[in-house]
């Protein structure tokens, strides 16, 4: 069995999280993951914090709306893009996704929250002192889970093609 | 050391690749790892497409203007996201990043080629017969690397911070 394929097939989205801390080793390791996500033209348009004090956490969680369990995590990382380069979005959601991987690598869970396209993205921005040149593209919360939720996918005839598409 | 960080922290974009094909079991398990990625609200807005015929690839990469070496790749897959569903930008990126790992973890290189915001964004949609309500984000052409690029990153100040940003 190949390890990073088990380690990609096996992650869940984790809201549930075990009074445990999570060590800096695992926390410099996980943002270095997330620092070499691919990025268009090499720009790295983004800025990536690690918020770990009780008071933060528990503002953050009460202005996003499906991420109330942020106040119950031990770390949250938030990542923001900045605007003016073309694909921030994209390159800010792959340096999410090598973060969150880079955790599970470590058996520590996450969950991605959204932040771009929220009414909060800005209130979060001022929260943390980023620049107006960058806007909030996602919230981290991470913990050893306390439970790894089933997920229900897409069977593959739905999603995948070969050659050419031609409907189901 | 962790092999789960190893794959992912060890990855670069590949654009030159070896005469050699790759096996089904390794572009099966690169798609299922697409396919389990992060996805808001588990929407899985997308259809990802497995291209090998030569003669499409070379149509391909015509009109990608920084994608020509997609010609000279064994294969290319096309991710496609659904229009209408909110997160779909950040739901492929994620689909694309774990595609690209999955690739690695078996010692393929791929690179991310732009889709979504190009100007042949449509023109490949229809080459590919995909429905309208779907856009193209991504291409990943990929094969064993004939050479694997050493990168640049950003210092770790610049783009990571604690608890609350201050500028360097």
């Amino acid at each position: 069995m190949n390890i990073g394929i088990t380690v990609i097939k096996s992650r869940r989205s984790v809201r549930s999280y075990r009074d445990a801390t999570i060590s800096e080793e695992i926390i410099h390791d996980a943002l270095d993951c997330a620092a070499l996500a691919p990025t268009a033209l090499n720009a790295q348009p983004w800025l990536i914090g690690t918020v770990r004090e009780k008071e933060m956490l528990r503002k953050i969680a009460d202005l996003a709306d499906y991420g109330k369990f942020i106040a119950t995590a031990p770390v949250c990382f938030a990542i923001f893009g900045k605007r003016d380069e073309k694909y921030y979005l994209e390159d800010c959601s792959a340096a999410t996704t090598q973060l969150i991987l880079g955790l599970w690598a470590y058996g520590v869970g996450s969950c991605w929250v959204a932040g771009d396209k929220k009414g909060y993205a800005e209130e979060v921005r001022k929260l943390l002192g980023i620049p107006k040149t960058y806007t909030l593209i996602s919230l981290v919360p991470a913990g050893y889970p306390a439970e790894v939720p089933t997920i229900q996918k897409k069977k593959r005839e739905e999603i995948l093609f070969s050659e050419r598409f031609s409907a189901p």
